[in-house]
């Protein structure tokens, strides 16, 4: 067993950003060059400080069973805060944004400045309120935004390249601040039934200068002109698979657009 | 806006345990009082020292979508060690399993020793190598290795009660230890295409009493006798659909077994 054991030490000290920057979910030699290359972004690993979880994940499990080829990043910068997911309410020690998405990642990530437009045919960005906290800040500000420059010009750079861009949950404010007279969707712009708390977003949206529609979980929005794929996921209260569902039929849109 | 980012922070704020310890994955009306009940254990949040977050969120979508009712628990102690999932290496600051595991559970998420068997028909436990280091010490230990007492009581208590008990990833080795003379699988015993860096944990399994036997990653093995159902997962390098894949079949096995 010692052999073993130390088996297990090595794999996990050898591995290291360096080797993790060539790499890619998938190997070609599994997917082929003819794959589409998309590219996740991630901003930190948990609901209420970084990434969605399960949007990043089911993005990933979609983009896998597609057998495209799936480049991992993130900004390499402190979050605006680690929140302790147990109590919902803020921890004494910061964590850096690129090394909690690795964790989704499973260490294959890199920093997000190093993205190149020319090196993929999409870019998705799941949810959570790390798109509001980290990739923006829309969670202090509002519709008086600030989007990080590295993640506005990686939309811009996608969108000026007619290259499709999906974004789900909170994430569509970044395209809606970025993409004038976009058509997105945050779900619905009225919590008539209790389930949707973040509502005003669909608002806000429009106070940005984007137009936005209704849809439910489970239901997308392609704007065709602009190459924007939206779905409103964990915008309401639901179950997982119906998130699984909406953000497969989001990945399968933004496929699509990459052949059109 | 400035009312909507009230909202925000308002609901970020009101989170805490201890309303969230009432409250399952799904609200009993939506799924009805006869679906099986079934407690995930979880580790952390990370493959490399907590919980692999691909089979976690699998098992989620798998059993959202069977309308299972949910309860997610972990052990509230100090991980072994936190690992900077870019580099492979310990960080300075150590974590908790329960905080951090809560990061998947959306908040949801109760300790493990308010788990109690008769609340529960079934009991998953995702892989990671938060089994081998926070659930167990089989990544110092390998076959001598001791099974937190927690979760040593959690599998002994469902297996006397003839409750079904599934396991993936490196997480068999579980009850491999708890449970003489059951049959596991951790995917294959001999690493003949380099895509088995873990193989020696089959003969661990061994080594403590447990038949292995070999199975690819999208399989399962039922050990009907002690209901208990067994993936490879994460235990070889393959594409996260795959894992889906597999921790499905795990779950419908599961699922069908509670009615057995």
């Amino acid at each position: 067993m010692a052999k073993m054991t130390t088996g297990l030490t090595t794999l996990l000290r050898s591995r290291n950003l360096s080797s993790a920057k060539k790499s890619f979910l998938h190997t070609t030699s599994i997917l082929g060059a003819k794959n589409p290359k998309v590219a996740l972004i991630f901003s930190g690993c948990g609901v209420y400080d970084g990434t969605e979880i399960h949007e990043a994940s089911s993005a990933m499990v979609h983009l896998s069973r597609h057998e495209a080829e799936v480049g991992i990043f993130a900004p390499n910068m402190e979050q605006m805060h680690a929140i302790d997911h147990t109590k919902g309410e803020p921890m004494s020690v910061n964590r850096n944004v690129l090394v909690e998405s690795a964790r989704i990642a499973r260490g294959k990530i890199e920093d997000l400045k190093d993205l190149n437009v020319k090196d993929y045919d999409a870019v998705i960005f799941p949810g959570g309120f790390g798109a509001a906290k980290n990739l923006s800040n829309f969670a202090v500000e509002g519709d008086k935004m600030a989007v990080q420059p590295a993640v506005d010009k990686v939309i811009k750079d996608f969108h000026s390249a007619k290259k499709p861009i999906g974004l789900c949950c909170i994430s569509p404010v970044l395209a809606a601040k970025t993409i004038p007279g976009c058509t997105v969707t945050v779900g619905q712009d009225t919590d008539t039934d209790g389930k949707w708390p973040y509502a005003g977003t669909a608002g806000a949206c429009q106070s940005m200068g984007a137009k936005h529609v209704n849809r439910d979980v489970g239901e997308i929005n392609v704007d065709s002109d602009n190459k924007i794929v939206t779905t409103p996921a964990f915008m309401c209260e639901t179950a997982v698979h119906k998130v699984f569902d909406g953000v497969g039929k989001m990945v399968e849109a933004v496929l699509k657009l990459c052949k059109s």
